[in-house]
């Protein structure tokens, strides 16, 4: 298709110039990929912002749950009626599954400032939705665990013979059921975060 | 810098006319801006066959789990000792939300398809990393809540007096353990699919 009309050899050459420069400038745009992505550092913000909610979340319920003890003002000869959250491994596993998330977000503000800086990083986003991930599995395991136990020491089951405690221990199930909120909260918050993350990372 | 050194009018029209149609050609590819992405073909069929393998596990779970009942061979004047799932809510929370996520999975099969046609879709990956991560939630909340009654029917808990039922119904509690088998494997397998999703977004 290169019919051209015999155009002088020093304008053929110019063209052939001007050609070059343009696919040299095609190449490196699409070497670089990187069109500046709209919005992206703004949902970076929030994300940092969601962080910080959830770190309160857990550690709310970590410290609620942990700290949770009640003695019954009466107590016969031999023994001593007193509830403590370790008595259940159940919401000994809920307080090990909220510290350990706890952790994991205050290691994540890290990444989560960095993309703030850096709003068209892959690579660090994809690491960040996988732990995500696993730690939004954890909480959910560990909260709707204790939930469970939870349901049983307000209701009790009469199938399995197992009676409500909370008629006794009215304190320590109130601190327990309200220790749950926080988690659930960090659930949702959860999800939230992983949602922006993939946003950011489609826009990149 | 448009020098041109009296090229013929008829040559200069049909430069200006290449220039034009490679101008559109930029133009229409930046516009869809999707490179042939490398390897995304291959991930999209790893997801089909994770998909299949969630369904086929919390389908077993689900089923497992809906048919357990245990009549004892012994019963009195007044009871006849029968263990069901559904005497214990925590069961049949379990066998709501594995049906729930059964049914996403067969209804998600359809995207999954979708992205081995269209490898570079970005927004349809996106809702499902989401979805996905909704109910990774849910099936880790129906897992562990229904893995701490579990535990409760194995050991009893001596501090809130609650004996262990799995003396008397054993059958019963074998088949509700083997039930969170596949539940916990297709925990597994979601995040690995979000995983994927994840890479495959960052590719597009």
């Amino acid at each position: 298709m290169h019919i051209f009309l015999s155009p002088s050899f020093k304008s053929r050459k110019k063209i052939d110039k001007r050609e070059k420069m343009k696919t040299e400038q095609i190449a490196a745009a699409e070497a670089s990929r990187a069109p500046p992505p709209r919005g992206n550092k703004g949902i970076a913000i929030v994300d940092l912002v969601l962080r910080v909610v959830a770190l309160l979340g857990t550690l709310g319920s970590t410290v609620a749950m942990g700290t949770t003890n009640e003695t019954l003002p009466f107590f016969t000869q031999f023994v001593q009626f007193k509830a403590q959250y370790n008595d259940i491994p159940t919401f000994t596993f809920f307080v090990i599954a909220n510290s350990i998330v706890c952790g994991y977000l205050v290691l994540s503000l890290l990444l989560s400032v960095f993309h703030i800086v850096r709003s068209g990083a892959k690579i660090s986003r994809v690491i960040l939705i996988f732990f995500d991930t696993v730690m939004l599995a954890l909480l959910a395991a560990g909260a709707s665990a204790a939930a469970a136990i939870v349901y049983l020491a307000h209701k009790g089951n009469a199938s399995a013979n197992w009676l409500a405690i909370c008629q006794q221990f009215n304190n320590f199930c109130n601190r327990i059921s309200g220790s749950l909120i926080g988690s659930f909260g960090g659930i949702v918050v959860f999800m939230v975060m992983i949602l922006l993350l993939a946003i950011a990372l489609s826009r990149c």
